[in-house]
């Protein structure tokens, strides 16, 4: 089978040449040292990792699976040396707070390493994804004791984190949960409930696993307003940061899923376990939100990871397996047939697997970047302006991504036929571990209605102005662009049309967020992925060689073959919610 | 968990309401027995047999799987139960020619009960599908020798069949295939080679299995053309009909598949096995294309079953699952949380699905209408005209339903938020038993190529037109629907225009049909699929209940919410193959 090999180029291509970004980070005390010859050796040595350990076990740890026996999870061969072996490069460390050990990389560098570990190996790759949001979280949001104590031992891999949000009767809806944490003399509380769906809840990979809960105080408010954090680690820590008695909670179960089979899906039940309040009482969730949206990027890139190996694994066929002739003449005339890449409609599920993937690489770093600046820029307003395009921009590129990560893993199994069904062959795999990105960390539909209600609708599209200025800025200093930028201003005044209609919309009509949501998003995406794909084609024009020629190339089939796609979203969103909501509950 | 219910109201509206079946049965020979009763009796039937004996044993199925030891194939617990219940009740003979003992049901008919048994157990459904097509394929090409040894075991069902075209060098390209056949003094021949993918290619549910086998004579012109067919038994036949010697093949091993799980797909080896040639020599892909042709309108009805009792579960899901508020206000205020069916967006979902799903329902329907005209209209010139248009819509069908099936499972498990990624709640199984059917029986881009180059570009749109002038008639004829045959006239218009478009393109342009062709099928599906929700709007609009209200609903959503997509088909089709066709197959 084919190996994935890591998109250096083009990730170093979006970096410098796409969004200058060295400068960017020359310009901010925060990112001040990151020098090209830095990011060139991260990347480097991120493929190393990505390509020689962690590409190669993850085909058997999707046969083996993880195993449960006895509250004990073990995960598949090799994960754990593979672990090991990562944690030891310090790769856990890579965007912490130097303060506590960590290496301080700026996000837009850190995508383009996600992107690989889990383009490599998606099951892997959770356990480190919810460690590093779990600990975003603590440094935002817990005290200086609890930092100092859980998040070195976390950023050196030794310990590991993960999220319990959702129980069985409650995920989406959070206010209507039920684990109690009862107050006790020393500071201290004790957890109990049943929490589900837990990525990473148990395994064998390390000493430790600090649980970030969710739980709620005997006098809470009810709803969301009444929920709190807490630090819940599997094994209690020692005053010297040694690891002290077990605490009173266990892994029950594990889930039997469709993909990520190596990546333990747990449910747990803490048992008056000992946990410690992270932030204030009863503003547990806005804490948690910082890992969320944390996570929530890092799960967009699932999507673009897997398209990405998809292809690379769907290219090597396509070159390779021999079947028909070019319908414009025999191309190998000394065989029985031609490689299949000759094909019009090979090449168009090739192309649009590639288009999703470059595009998006492109937005995650664009994201990345006004991360970066909403984190360490200098200038108020700037920082301000940023802030609100992080809001705006991540449930796109969550659900965008992972949408479009699904149809690119798709489109690669398609390219092989009957082989791509078969497990050998692997592209099957892709398909099963992409399916998820589109349902945790919120499901799509989530992230739409996230999207249109209070990052459109909620600020009367502030956020959106800002976004289309950007845009608009773009077109106006590249008149020499035409040929992307007319497609483009085309799909920016069919979303700026959408905005308004449904700005216009929800004055007497509750339904008209959830309606138009998902159209609204993927529309919305097209137009930020065409505003990728113009970039990119301005920064790959000033230069002549294959890569660059092959940007372009695929820029045009963005614009004229899948852009058009706005077209349609536009009109959905334009219908509104009347055919939605008027059949009776008990008529479907 | 929810159990499948057969759509049996439904069937009898497209039957009866829609497309007047009763008066055109009558008016056939062919069909003037089947009566109203008649009809009603095999769906209750049909229907009683894939709730109650197929449905619950899928899910187990797809957990054991088929098992291969020493060239045996065990197939699931409970499926050679199933198959005698089957097989004794006469589903293998529906639609089978009555000189042979077949019941003679029409196509229109037949689609139905194919669907139900596909939805409640696709794994299960593909060992009769195969054995009815086989038994089509000798029907029309075999001597009558063959006929009556081979036709009436197989009606019973107590022999089976198989389709072995694949190779491990070839399955689209089948001219390069390498099994031979050696003709014997005695007018057998001898077939050595080996065949993969081979559906139901051995299996323990009944007592012998007949391989219709592609395969060259030593003498066999290169290409297609030098290619014919053979049946050839697992166990010789002797001259009373009794079971003889073992021949010589075997399964050489089963794949691991996505999904399918318990259907086996073998590795078949034929070492000198005996077999008969079914027609004349060198003509048997054409043989094999009625099968073929057969199949594929099959595989499409895999798309609309699983797509149906995958909105089955979610819908029930949807009523039960107790999460967040409706925004319009509580439903119910007595408990913590609403239904989720109250949300727009969870609407939107269950709505595409059942869109989808009714629409494709009709349309198998509708083509096997004019399959049924075909075969016994009395009037010549609508015997040919139906031939045309059957030419015309089975690769749209194949490809459309299957495509849509996809979009239809994964929007079902999407409902289900987590738990539809859990292999207990059986959502994620719908999904990866969806995907094959984009794939077998021709892929998707083999069904859309057929589609743009024999059946539109080769005949200059005259099937086409022929289709066109089916759907502006029912516009003209039905004045008082504007509301949805406004945009069925603009879906019509944009692949009229798409049609000319491409039949200009291919004037100078050798890859202009694959460039278009993905596209231009979707086109075609969604202008079908509005056809057929006009005319379920108009035979609904007679009368007045819930189910009449509810067709009226989701025709006005498929119209407003889904038909818009055309927008963007017919934008791609017109681009041309120019951004296909620019990149060097080297820089992929």
């Amino acid at each position: 089978m084919a190996n994935y090999k890591a998109p250096i180029q083009d990730m170093q291509f979006v970096l410098h040449d796409v969004f200058k970004a060295d400068d960017l980070w020359a310009s901010m005390p925060s990112t001040s040292e990151v020098t090209p010859d830095l990011v060139s050796a991260i990347l480097e040595e991120g493929a190393r990792v990505c390509e020689n350990e962690l590409f190669p076990i993850n085909r058997q740890g999707d046969e083996e699976g993880c195993t449960w026996k006895d509250g004990e999870v073990t995960t598949p061969t090799g994960f754990k040396e593979a672990y090991a072996t990562y944690a030891e490069s310090g790769w856990l460390s890579l965007g912490g707070d130097p303060e506590f050990g960590g290496q301080g990389m700026p996000k837009m560098l850190t995508v383009m390493f996600e992107e690989m570990v889990y383009a490599a190996n998606t099951s892997f790759a959770l356990y480190p994804a919810l460690t590093a949001g779990a600990c975003l979280c603590l440094l935002h949001h817990a005290s200086d004791e609890l930092k100092q104590t859980y998040l070195p031992p976390m950023y050196e891999g030794r310990w590991s984190g993960s999220m319990c949000l959702t129980e069985p009767h409650c995920g989406t809806d959070l206010g209507i949960m039920k684990t109690k944490a009862v107050p006790g003399d020393d500071g201290t509380y004790k957890i109990s409930g049943t929490k589900i769906f837990i990525t990473g809840g148990e395994h064998d990979l390390n000493e430790n696993i600090i649980h970030l809960v969710l739980a709620k105080l005997p006098d809470a408010p009810a709803g969301p307003k009444g929920i709190s954090l807490f630090v819940v680690p599997k094994f209690k820590v020692n005053a010297d940061g040694s690891l002290g008695e077990r605490n009173l909670l266990a892994c029950g179960s594990i889930e039997h899923k469709m993909g990520i089979k190596g990546s333990a899906t747990c449910v747990m039940n803490f048992d008056g376990a000992e946990g410690y309040l992270v932030g204030e009482e009863n503003r547990g969730l806005a804490a948690m939100f910082t890992m969320m949206n944390y996570e929530r990027l890092s799960i967009g890139l699932q999507g673009i990871g897997l398209g990405d190996v998809s292809y690379q694994l769907a290219r090597e066929y396509a070159l390779e397996r021999i079947q028909s002739r070019s319908p414009a003449g025999k191309v190998q005339p000394d065989q029985v047939a031609d490689p299949i890449i000759v094909h019009p409609d090979v090449r168009r599920m090739l192309l649009t697997q590639r288009a999703y993937t470059e595009g998006g690489r492109a937005f995650a770093a664009y994201v990345g970047m006004w991360l970066d600046m909403a984190k360490g820029h200098p200038d108020d307003a700037t920082r301000t302006k940023a802030e609100g395009l992080v809001a705006l921009l991540t449930p796109v590129a969550k659900a965008y991504f992972t949408d479009r990560g699904l149809d690119a893993t798709v489109l690669g199994q398609q390219v092989l036929g009957g082989h791509g069904y078969i497990r050998e062959w692997g592209l099957e795999q892709f398909v099963r571990d992409a399916r998820i990105a589109q349902i945790y960390e919120g499901t799509n539909g989530i992230q739409a209605l996230d999207l249109m209600g209070r990052k459109i609708a909620a600020n009367q599209g502030a956020f959106f102005q800002s976004f289309k200025q950007e845009v608009q800025a773009f077109i106006d200093s590249t008149p020499d662009l035409a040929e992307f930028n007319g497609p483009l201003a085309d799909a920016l005044a069919r979303l700026d049309d959408a905005t308004t209609a449904v700005l216009n919309q929800v004055k007497d009509d509750p339904n008209a967020i959830g309606a138009a949501s998902c159209d609204y998003l993927n529309l919305f995406g097209l137009t930020a992925y065409a505003y990728m794909w113009a970039m990119m084609a301005s920064a790959a024009k000033a230069q002549d060689s294959a890569f660059h020629r092959t940007k372009l190339e695929t820029a045009r089939f963005f614009m004229q073959r899948l852009l058009p796609e706005s077209l349609g979203y536009h009109a959905k969103v334009l219908a509104g919610s009347e055919t939605l909501m008027a059949t009776p509950a008990d008529a479907f």
